[in-house]
């Protein structure tokens, strides 16, 4: 079987002669390290009850207004749009009341990047706070039906993002020590990316996406983030997400 | 001014936030070191009086046919075309008679990569062969333009290649070294990247790209894409190259 990594949901073709489009049957691993997949594996380990994802925050509205005791959180340029319990800070998020509660969380590229993947096979979410685990649950997976794996990096809309692809060098260095999986050139790639460095703030806290943490006042969000092995908690489309948006929720 | 590394060309996004696409004025250096970049440093190394790159093997040969003692080289699946003169071989075309004759060249993915920026500002060729010369030429314009540095990997048809991606990281460390550009993720990225191995016909034999020149029985073109620094040729668009496709020559 194979590891693919794809630095961007635009990149899911396997680099063979003749193309090849990465299809179906494939096991997904999605990466928005900063902040959106450390937020949600923080809110299902705060024991929220069903998180609804959204790309908009009209659509998080509507959907909130219509579940009872729903939480909203998630983000709109970096912060927390009007009306919403949360923000896309994981530090906050930590200290959420949303125990049992249903959740609607907005966020842009990690949305994108699962819908990219969510007919390919079972959907998970992947982040540094994860990666044992992530990359435990994702390696079943693809042993139990005999596929390939593909890390996707939600990246910054239309760009490489460096700290995903550094969180996806991580979930690649556990993956492969399974000793059943054949690296492909992005695997390859974002290992070699990930044993530059031991410390992820070091990269976190020049990425581009770091940057803009940064600037809006939440640094410890970035320690957060680059905290590796903190949780043991897998998020996956199905079981503790649904997609909300255009009108489907059979995510 | 930045430096930017577009991973493929589908990425070319700054990653700022908001989102900020890559635009005019940018000098770009478009690398396909295995094998397309590498070819084209060769051809006009042998003296090559002008190239025509052209996106299909149809375009090529009608406009070979129209032109006096015009050579015809380039790939199709890796191999040269029937009734080509040369493959997309460099080491086959390092003994090349092409000298003073016009070349019409066939590539896809370099091809593709150049179509993408040719509009953004000058654009040239960049391999390891010229790794220097072309960094050194890219500088000069950017600095006589006062504008960013974009290297724009061609990858492979819809993935991410590993050979060009640490092409570019020796382009970024020998461009960055003139001290006045900020790396954007995708530059430290490569650059990261670049600096896991000093040997680059490691990376380029295990890459999707090597294999499958390796296949092909053509090993020799790896060991020659993977020379650094062995010519001081910077083919430029519209200088050494014009782009032949969609009846435009304004290249």
């Amino acid at each position: 079987m194979r590891l693919h990594v794809a630095f961007h949901p635009s990149l899911l073709a396997t680099g063979a002669q003749p193309p090849v489009p990465i299809t179906r049957p494939q096991v997904c691993l999605v990466v928005d390290v900063i902040r959106a997949s450390t937020t949600l594996v923080t809110l299902v380990e705060r024991g929220a009850a069903l998180i609804h994802i959204a790309s908009s925050v009209a659509a998080a509205r509507a959907s909130a207004a219509a579940r009872d005791g729903a939480v909203m959180a998630g983000e709109q340029e970096g912060l927390a749009p009007p009306g919403f319990d949360y923000g896309n800070s994981p530090v906050e998020v930590s200290r959420a009341e949303v125990s049992g509660r249903p959740v609607v969380f907005v966020t842009t590229n990690g949305t994108a990047a699962i819908r990219a993947v969510r007919a390919l096979g079972p959907v998970l979410i992947g982040a540094l706070r994860n990666a044992t685990a992530a990359a435990a649950e994702a390696v079943a997976w693809s042993q139990e039906r005999s596929c390939d794996l593909t890390i996707v990096c939600a990246g910054r809309e239309g760009a490489f993002g460096i700290d995903d692809a550094y969180c996806a060098g991580a979930l690649a260095d556990r993956i492969l020590r399974h000793g059943t999986f054949e690296p492909t050139d992005g695997a390859d790639g974002a290992l070699r990316l990930y044993r530059t460095e031991p410390d992820a703030r070091a990269v976190f806290t020049r990425a581009a996406a770091g940057q803009n943490v940064i600037r809006l006042g939440l640094r410890h969000d970035i320690d957060y983030c680059a905290e590796t092995d903190a949780s043991m908690v897998v998020p996956r489309l199905g079981r503790e997400l649904r997609m909300l948006d255009d009108g489907r929720t059979d995510g």
